[in-house]
């Protein structure tokens, strides 16, 4: 895919802000990473007080920081007055969520004007070492 | 659908005991509401540091307890050893995730030996009104 | 739920007229069923050479009519002037798809004037007994 | 990823004989491409008779493909005597699916000893230009 490019020259300033706004991520203290068009990371250190019965980050845990990701890869790349809403997503667990951080990277697989398509892939980092733990497919929309 | 059966007679016991040891939901305040075979609901006071950048609950935390109803109607009809695990799960957003709280209602439609599908219907609740704000489809898995 | 109005005091013919023109319905032998706002049946007949490796109908025809009938639900509740488009589906397959004949029942979940949301119930019929084969929950989209 | 192997050395044989099987897929006119191990190719010539009222491939056609790449991308992971079954699978149209050909890709994304994941990118091909319709991600099963 050609690189996505921003209609709005601001756009990095735009994502930063709306996350900084998402008091759900702040709960879970997860932050934004790499922002670039069509291309957002989320980053969440595990925490004991986020996990399920067995000790793994919770399925919904994981779930929203990958709509987060996905939400603000779509987010780049709309017009500055744009907000974006998620329709729906579908989350595959793939395995535990344990490491000392997850990265949900969200990258827009087809950006239109009304309806724009991402994926995050989630992986769990430890060290040096990445595994893929889960991956969504999530449909956003423009609302302006 | 027939009334189904749990083969454990201590299932409520047993998804209690599960569900309160799944430390996200006491991060998000959720807690269990009914309890019966195959149907489990779970409920989330809102909290304004629950919510994303328009003020509604994130999408992420409304799948949280959707996925925890769903996975504990799965576990309320498996045998008493037996974990239960999400394998995959589909959020739809209806509308805004707004009200006094949300009742996240797992509903078991199919149990197999090793894969259980189960639903979730997200309502809002404030005073005596109802509002469908979000609807799951999940995949579970038993694992014994 | 209340019962759904159609804006358009036709939409039984020109939901009728517009799966007449589906061709691929034509070639897997479905038809529409019973029609009303936001109800919609597709009748498939089982036919051997809709099969997968193991005799039962192929989970892609599954997919057929039950996108076919979510498809045309939301396309009930439109205004006449309205094309209706498939932005996303999800099946879960519960049993195997083996009887005299299936049928999807598309029902619209939530109505938006861009986005409906349906969910088809694909059931096996033999002689006077029904079993739940697969359910799909879809999302279209109004086109004006 | 690291290149997966097969356990069975003649998985291609029998990828090939049981796609031969699914009568659906004679149908539609559908054949097998490259086979290769957790990678399957899917080859669906555009006919007028697979279309909606629009003209484009039917989305439960382009399903149908997509399901079949899925589902032998896993199977020819499986050990000889498995059998696979599709547990649910969630596909998102991008673009009409129109062109001289559509290729469903499936790829593995995680193989586990009951459940493996896999995604299908589906292209519509017209002469040297390709075009991403669709992508759909499905959970696979190991029947032995």
């Amino acid at each position: 895919m050609t690189k996505p490019r921003s209609p709005d020259p601001d756009f990095e300033a735009r994502v930063r802000h709306s996350f900084a706004e998402q008091r759900a991520m702040a709960l879970l203290g997860a932050s934004l990473g790499a922002v670039a068009p069509g291309e957002i990371d989320v980053i969440l250190p595990f925490r004991d007080d986020l996990t399920q019965q067995d000790g793994f980050l919770h399925a919904g845990i994981v779930a929203a920081v990958a709509d987060s990701a996905c939400g603000y890869a779509a987010h780049s790349l709309m017009p500055a007055a744009a907000r974006v809403l998620s329709i729906e997503f579908k989350l595959n667990l793939l395995a535990p969520a344990v490491g000392e951080r997850l990265e949900a990277r969200g990258r827009v697989i087809r950006a239109g004007r009304t309806i724009t398509v991402c994926r995050a892939d989630v992986v769990a980092v430890t060290g040096a070492t990445e595994k893929l733990v889960a991956t969504m497919t999530g449909t956003m929309m423009t609302v302006i």
